[in-house]
């Protein structure tokens, strides 16, 4: 009967569905155990499938290592010819540091491949077509959502050129990030702190205003007890170069240092930052550093993400420019008030409520005696490949 | 063997401690009925258990009912004579609008009473000293952290004579609950607004200063869909009687209105006032507001909660005197930033972060799309009566 056989196939559908997202949510945490190594690369993971049996598991574990279909495939304890692989990134299809993935797949006897994402590199693209031609069965989409916010910078990044801005902010209650007379340090406690330094373990380079460094004399690096496979570059903004020769940041590691100045910055200070390893860039305006122009230039070093860690200036530029992708908004259970303490957003502030662009709240909690509010900008659903 | 008695002693009276704190456990659920209800009296719940089985339950209903003692032994499926009654509150021990409860389980034949927390009130108190005197076996202690969560409000109330005072702000991430022109309606959305009537359910007065009224012109009503035992008083900080005749306020329900002035107020607008119902309170300053001389007058018209509502006048003015109990933080996912837009405190701020008093976070979540930080003053735990 017509009604029943229809039914019988539904049923069967959503069961093979169910088992592509047990098997694809496999691929996405087998993906993370990359975290912070695999960079210019996104994180990648995949799960090989036969007759309903796990065969082969594998995942990225670092930039210049074989990607994760690759380890999959070798880890396959029986013949993975007819099987399906389940892997977060559509597989790639160009000669890098490592043959194409969708050569050794289609050379392996792969009958079908499930992948959650679509590559959005122009130059490793095109795997899901060479598959296909080559008569494996392709499909695309499972895990989608989840596996664009896992390599969300190396998308953004992919799409636009520009790093993935995260900005971090300890503050009070009353959104405040100094003290009455400019005092900053410590706002949070121990327990954000850690959360800090794994942020700055995920990212390309770490940026502040020149300020920050003035009244803080930071150090900007990953110092967690997991060790660092490299330190973070660091990024300042400092129109006209007064940034001390005597700060950790010259001292300690001037060759990872990048610093933005404008035309307000006298020639003879360049060369003199240079000499030390500084790379200085200057920007051709003589005001303040240009944000998205500074952005610009990071994303054609390959810089992919980068931490804003404050301060007031650096914070409202990026948001008045709207070029902030992410937020880790710390509060400590206090209040500082008062108009010279500094707010952790400064300039004209918003007239009208309804116009201020909407974060999207995905997470708040308490994060020792703090509080932890994580939000994106709209983009992150709207910023799709396709 | 004395090592194993011991032993069992122990294991035995683990399993009688545990039963106790299901037991109070089951009060302290059944006294949250009366939320909102019993005001001036405190929310009490009440368990009688026989032999292992619970044989009675109650809780108080409202205020002029019977208590929850008495309640739990009229629903006694069984004699309760030998039995425990597990109550949240120290049994009264006086004649108010219903009789001593202490006699009522004497008379019942009561032989244990389990209470969780002292009575603070020393005209009801004493119970617990009636009853052992009678022979019954009474102890304390059992729930006494959220026996006095449950009505800290009350609590405080007796121990201080002053209302406890919950600070509730809505305002952007960066701490602003204006915009840059002042516009205050709506930062926060539905959900969160929700939460805010609730909260006026459950407190016997509102207060907002007279900026808010001519800002905002609001009701300050408890407009949720649960009918209202009663509204809340409304209270207004307006030092010179800038209280415009129109609002809503004086308007609508002037019986219901308190407003503290200073003598900076005109005996003729004070007298005006006067005569359409309005309660005046000049206080002796000539200045604003005292906040501190204000709430004892609350107290000493039995008010024991009030729920500060704004705006930044009055929010800087409690926590500067360090007057609030309790705050409710709501944030929307969005930046105001600017120097005229208003944060919700003021004054000159702290300098020293250090000095800057911590409150306790009791939880952060998500309402709507805004976040609800419910913190408290350090107080709570160690505002526990003798």
């Amino acid at each position: 009967m017509n009604d029943e056989s229809g039914s019988e196939r539904e049923i069967s559908e959503s069961r093979i569905a169910a088992a592509d997202r047990r098997y694809m949510k496999r691929a996405l945490e087998l993906s993370k155990r990359g975290q912070g190594r695999t960079c210019p690369n996104p994180l990648v993971g995949a799960v090989i499938v036969k007759e309903g049996r796990v065969i082969g598991e594998g995942w990225h574990r670092g930039s210049g290592l074989p990607h994760a279909e690759i380890e999959a495939l070798r880890s396959c304890t029986e013949d993975p010819r007819g099987a399906t692989i389940y892997v977060t990134l559509e597989p790639c299809n160009h000669f890098g540091r490592t043959p194409p993935c969708s050569e050794a797949l289609i050379a392996a006897g792969i009958a079908e491949v499930q992948y959650a994402i679509a590559d959005p590199n122009p130059v490793a693209g095109g795997g899901a077509a060479r598959l296909a031609g080559a008569g494996v069965k392709v499909a695309g989409g499972v895990g989608r959502r989840e596996a664009l916010e896992l390599n969300r910078r190396f998308f953004h990044f992919c799409l636009t050129g520009r790093p993935w801005v995260i900005l971090k902010a300890a503050m009070s209650l009353d959104g405040k990030i100094t003290g009455a007379t400019g005092q900053s340090q410590w706002i949070t406690g121990p327990a954000a702190r850690r959360v800090v330094h794994r942020l700055r373990s995920e990212v390309a380079a770490v940026l502040v205003g020149v300020e920050t460094v003035r009244a803080d004399d930071p150090q900007l690096t990953n110092r967690t007890a997991r060790p660092a496979v490299r330190q973070p570059l660091r990024v300042v903004f400092d129109s006209n170069l007064r940034l001390p020769d005597q700060s950790k940041l010259v001292r300690e590691s001037p060759e990872q240092l990048i610093v933005f100045c404008t035309r307000k910055a006298g020639a003879e200070r360049i060369q003199q930052l240079s000499r030390s390893g500084v790379r200085v860039i200057r920007q051709e305006g003589d005001g303040a550093v240009d944000p998205a122009g500074a952005l610009e230039s990071l994303g054609g070093m390959g810089v992919q993400s980068v931490l804003a860690e404050g301060g007031a200036g650096v914070f409202t530029s990026l948001v008045r420019a709207d070029l902030v992708n992410e937020y880790y908004l710390f509060y400590a259970p206090f209040f500082i008030g008062g108009p010279t303490a500094k707010g952790v957003v400064g300039g004209p502030g918003v007239a009208v409520l309804a116009e201020a662009p909407r974060l999207t709240v995905a997470g708040v909690r308490r994060v020792g005696n703090d509080v932890l509010v994580h939000a994106y900008r709209e983009e992150l659903a709207t910023c799709l490949p396709v």
